[in-house]
């Protein structure tokens, strides 16, 4: 990585940290000055404008999530494990201190049109592709039914993990861990073709 | 309803329609002034805060979605059609303009502590006890199974709910109902009990 590079990815890690606690729009390139030490004309050099640096907070976010939850979980043999271990990860991640960035950044930016919001829908998209992928392999793989549509188990997947979070965050309920993966189990046992052996599904 | 109380109502309903629109944050008492053409000081008689109001506002949303969604819904047969009548009450208040409020006054008041968010917790686990009271009378009337546990059964429709208003507000996606009833058939067809008989589920 190139120094320049390497400046703006620590820039944008803090940046990132920031933005966890404070929300997107509490984050400021005079915020960020006074965090990192940089001139605030050097970090406008980087990033242009407040919006382009929560585009940028975005897109780092969607760096981590893939390192953190996708990549690992990638690793795993095609079909249930790999469902099951993207929605472990995901759940992981939902439990680092602060909850979900994401969650709390379609919150922010649900009635605020613009590029952050954009960037925001995008990365949200491409990670509901990735679990319809997911579930077309598993398709393949012969762990789920052939007639489970893919699009459908994306959006039941994405449904838990917002009831996970909710009842987490916001009602601070007990057992908001064991309600989702309970439904996790429930959704998978549908899915399921009846011939997927047990020693298939770990 | 004495005229103190017919006023205090119609103040509310105008403050609950102006919080919709900027959030329980954005609503002040002079803003309401400015709208419903009384004194500030009267309307500090009536409310006594803006946190007072802010409270009044998320019971006045309670008040109307027990008389638009749930009254309705208790009147239709004990059972699987009384579950579906909550669910697709649910969905029409969440298709009113703006979406739905509770979402919106989730994310605004989730790191806020005090008696606002108080308030909308209290709503919140009311709501979730009716969803899993209805299930308990499901499973009393025959239609889902004896082992169904209610209070998963009501994490799993308020889950669908919240996929349901990201993906049509956030996601502005094509078929966000189709996804949510595809989703409540499911969760039904796994709570059913087998004896179950087609006449009774609608």
């Amino acid at each position: 990585m190139a120094k320049g590079e390497q400046t703006r990815q620590a820039i944008l890690a803090r940046a990132f940290e920031i933005a966890k606690t404070v929300g997107l729009s509490g984050l400021s390139i005079g915020r960020l000055a006074e965090d990192t030490g940089l001139s605030k004309s050097g970090l406008f050099a980087h990033f242009g404008s407040k919006e382009a640096l929560e585009v940028a907070v975005v897109e780092e976010a969607a760096r981590q999530f893939v390192e953190l939850v996708m990549t690992p979980a990638l690793r795993r043999p095609r079909g249930e494990p790999r469902v099951r271990a993207l929605f472990e990860r995901w759940l992981q991640w939902g439990q680092r201190p602060g909850g979900c960035f994401f969650v709390a950044a379609v919150a922010e930016l649900d009635d605020r049109p613009g590029p952050p919001r954009d960037a925001l829908v995008q990365v949200s998209k491409d990670w509901l592709d990735t679990l319809a992928t997911a579930a077309r392999i598993t398709i393949a793989e012969g762990h789920f039914r052939p007639d489970v549509d893919p699009d459908q188990f994306a959006f039941d997947v994405y449904s838990i993990m917002l009831g996970f979070h909710t009842y987490q965050k916001f009602l601070r309920a007990p057992a908001s861990l064991e309600r989702a993966r309970e439904s996790l189990e429930r959704l998978l046992a549908s899915a399921r073709a009846p011939a997927a052996r047990a020693g298939d599904r770990r």
